[in-house]
């Protein structure tokens, strides 16, 4: 996935921005408020996923869900943690479920 | 990131439950209802998130968000999209704001 | 307002459901599972709400609506409140923001 | 219920302002980047009520679902219902459970 390494420098950007000023940088405005701001930009985003996704508007799909996740982004820097906590938690109920499993034995017997 | 490559396994197990039944598969599940169904979960996700986040809880916090961007992966799966385009989105807005540039200033002159 | 006495009844009835068997009664499960439940319900009727909205489904709006307004007196009766407090908070603000009285000065005018 | 004639107030008032000028009136602009802006705000404050709740802050709970039930009369009334429309939803509920009644048979027994 050609975008993935951007997951791991917002990680670095978002550490760094802990100590910036809330006047100079609107992370650190979310820190500033946290957790009630940031967490009210969550519940917008999902809002503003489901209004563009009725009107089926692909990049306005993508923009808010760049948005959404962005956000947890900060939420989980917060909360001390990061991105590769949610994909390890993603990859290991991929390994619960056997979907991948499954999957590559079916490609196995066509 | 060690957990990168989960997003991109988990794009094309979605790709393959398009054809799947609906009684076989939770994700068939949730296209035979889509978008209404999807847009629901992610509503869901964003809100356990943030009582997750309120009670200060972690594991849990870690687990709704994987929930809310799985129901994202589904949801760009349905459009006809995959997490690459909001990672694309993410690192084009990075480019944007200059944030990750004016980083590696500030380390080149330490 | 014809229907505004349901919102008296359905106080004293949910006041009624506290001593109730979770096993009977729907509300009852929902003050067994406080307050999260609730909250969850909250956040997943917004999103309906969302959802047939954007459809332009106006029975399907007024019965989310009915359904978020409900939980929300749930929830209201759970933390020792009614639906009498948010109407006479709605009451107090348009006092202050004399709505009202502008309105009326209007008519007199004309 | 004491405060149950301001939803009939607000009712009007709202349809007052449909002939408002955004420049001047909240809730003009609200109707103008109607439904989305308006839609965008149910999800806000739903969001802040669960913030609110988890805080067990009885004042704020009041607050936001006050603001809440507002602009989810600023919805009903864009599409040309009010809140007499979501009462006698509940209304016709109440009758259908027959949770009233069963309530009355059980004090009637005692």
């Amino acid at each position: 996935m050609s975008g993935a390494d951007i997951l791991e420098r917002l990680t670095k950007t978002l550490e760094n921005r802990k100590n910036a000023s809330p006047e100079d940088s609107y992370v650190a405005r979310l820190y500033a408020g946290a957790p009630e701001v940031i967490l009210k930009k969550i519940g917008e985003e999902a809002a503003e996923i489901l209004l563009a996704a009725k009107d089926g508007d692909k990049l306005q799909i993508v923009r808010e869900t760049a948005d959404l996740w962005f956000h947890c982004l900060v939420m989980l820097s917060y909360y001390g943690m990061t991105a590769d906590d949610v994909l390890q938690e993603l990859r290991r109920r991929e390994g619960v479920s056997g979907l991948t499993e499954k999957e590559q034995r079916k490609k196995g017997k066509d």
